[in-house]
């Protein structure tokens, strides 16, 4: 099976979660299915190896999870980018809008090194807000953002446009 | 450098984080090594190739950052355990004391299949609540818990007691 249906057979939609209106993609299947978890990440080490990364910059929680695996697959370091107040040295935050309110997140100071080339990971890519806002991050430590890596974008939020001056690449589509 | 020099020499002393009087072990900077970050792997990875282990069961969310590579380099699923609320279909859940109160988390009824054989895994141990929580859900939903795995150890915390029928591994000790 080709890479992009095996995904999208191992994604089950749960509807009205996390409230009512939501149709969330739940990647647990994925994660539980050896080979599919396998080919997700050695398709984006495949990607990014001739790129010459030196950080994968993951977004809280869900990130960590293919982001380790590709840090590890790539020999990459791992820096983690975690909602306020987690990060327990001393943090650069940036604000995003939600849909009600704003959030926050950190990214350690000395999470990258000047100069260091990076690619930004999370599960999935919605609205794009959380994503613009790690980047800004990287880019407030001195870091350069290679491209933004998802495996579920859901392009009818548009995510695209709000990292507009970006490179974006996703593994799947809806 | 000996792996468990390595380590030492990459985990970072935080005064007061969380909170007054407690010193907080950063792993942040071992992330950062990749050299460090690769050989705590596949120093786990050594461990448990002979014991056929189906699943990495990690718990939320440093211990994503380390179950996730290591389910990748065993070619085993891996399997989050989440604060309460946070995992989408049906779940089994445990609670857990706390200093004050008590906190819940929660495994996937499905994500661990009958009879799998399961590592769990965190970044430290501490008291042992959460991990012991965490080996009761594993069991909850029919898995076999081989060993649980950690990088750090807080030995004067007496987590192996909490955990005492357990097999029980770190990486480090303080």
């Amino acid at each position: 099976m080709d890479l992009t249906s095996l995904i999208k057979a191992k994604i089950r939609d749960i509807p009205d979660f996390p409230k009512s209106g939501i149709l969330f993609k739940d990647i647990t299947p994925l994660l539980q299915d050896r080979e599919a978890f396998r080919r997700v990440i050695d398709c984006l080490a495949e990607r990014y190896r001739p790129e010459k990364i030196d950080d994968i910059v993951a977004i809280e929680s869900r990130g960590f999870i293919f982001g380790s695996a590709l840090a590890y697959k790539l020999g990459a370091a791992f820096v983690p980018v975690r909602k306020k107040g987690k990060l327990p040295h001393q943090t650069v935050d940036a604000s995003y809008e939600l849909e009600y309110g704003t959030a926050e997140i950190e990214i350690h100071t000395d999470g990258v090194k000047k100069g260091n080339r990076v690619v930004v990971i999370d599960d999935l890519l919605a609205t794009g807000g959380t994503a613009e806002a790690t980047c800004a991050l990287v880019e407030k430590v001195g870091g350069k953002v290679v491209e933004c890596a998802f495996v579920v974008e859901l392009a009818f939020l548009k995510g695209r446009d709000k990292l507009k001056n970006r490179e974006i690449f996703s593994l799947v589509q809806y």
